[in-house]
């Protein structure tokens, strides 16, 4: 019995459109139109961002949507002044959160090395804190390409009151938020000018 | 004179192919073909990873290039043994790093405000590493699904002795390793089965 010898497997490559909608023309709206976003627009966001990997799939993230005005008014207060209009104009804000006692669900995700558990209960909080924001930075990431693949601008922001937020939205202090996510369409004058990037060899070095 | 009533831009949406090669059917691979990876692929990556937004724009991500066999031979032994034989095998690994000192080029990538740039000197290397390492991880994020935009396959992994590396590639002190990515065109066996991901209710809440 002879193993064909198969070709490797070549992996299809992003088109233009899709780089431009996701990196290259996408940017970060600071003005909003006041067209609602649907909850299955949200919902969906998040069951496309859950795919990309993290540390032993552990998925730290915690997702809180605001889209009332309730909610919306328990949350502008919170952020810095700058902030705060076009945090209130949004049509959907997302909290994102990272879930301190995310090993709870190890067994549950990772029943390769269930005792993994074990490993982050003795980490205590804040060893797990270091986890939890790290890997919770990287789903940020994917949730932030995951709005714009749905057509969304997002607005991330760190300037908010981190402590005063997870109190607020995330009683027993499980949660902490590490990022405030205004999503809608791009109102009038939505864009400042766009920011330098670093240059290529202040980033990228070789061996 | 009056203004036209112009529509609201509304954005393109990711098709299925993109969103299968970005999130929903990309996999992490744990062993790739010896097809090498030219040094324009992954020059390219860090052009389409370094759009998407971090705080003031600040982009403390790193990336080393490792695709010497001089260099596999300093990275391998510092890696969980776990990951030795899959990094030693791919034809081109990333290692990312955090810039602690990345406010140096404040006034560079973010003229609106200068200022920040002694912000950052006051609140000390500790202060700036917070910063650094969660910028750094959303990067991260961002150059993962870039490195999948092009076609590639990325296995990132944790498991490294971070001060040595960082120490080894890095001297100096100024950059921390984060995580270092393995990328190529998968190879045979290269995916464990898929593990699951977090009911929706578990990550995703609504105010």
């Amino acid at each position: 019995m002879t193993t064909p010898d198969l070709a490797p497997v070549r992996l299809p490559v992003l088109d233009e459109h899709a780089r431009g909608l996701l990196f290259t023309d996408a940017r970060t709206a600071n003005s909003f139109t006041d067209e609602p976003i649907s909850d299955e627009t949200l919902a969906s966001i998040w069951e496309l961002a859950k795919w990309p990997p993290t540390a032993a799939n552990t998925q730290p993230l915690r997702v809180l949507y605001v889209r009332t005005q309730a909610g919306k008014d328990r949350l502008v207060p919170l952020m810095m002044e700058g902030n705060q209009a076009k945090t209130a104009a949004a049509p959907a804000v997302a909290i994102l959160a990272a879930d301190v006692d995310f090993h709870q669900f190890v067994p549950q995700v990772f029943p390769i090395r269930p005792e993994l558990k074990g490993y982050f209960d003795e980490a205590g909080v804040d060893g797990r804190e270091t986890h939890a924001t790290f890997n919770s930075a990287l789903q940020a990431g994917y949730f932030l390409l995951s709005a714009r693949a749905h057509g969304l601008a997002a607005g991330p922001m760190g300037g908010f009151d981190a402590d005063a937020v997870s109190t607020e939205f995330f009683p027993g202090g499980r949660h902490k938020a590490i990022l405030v996510v205004n999503l809608g369409h791009p109102g009038p004058d939505a864009y400042y000018d766009r920011l330098p990037r670093l240059a290529h060899n202040d980033v990228v070095s070789w061996v």
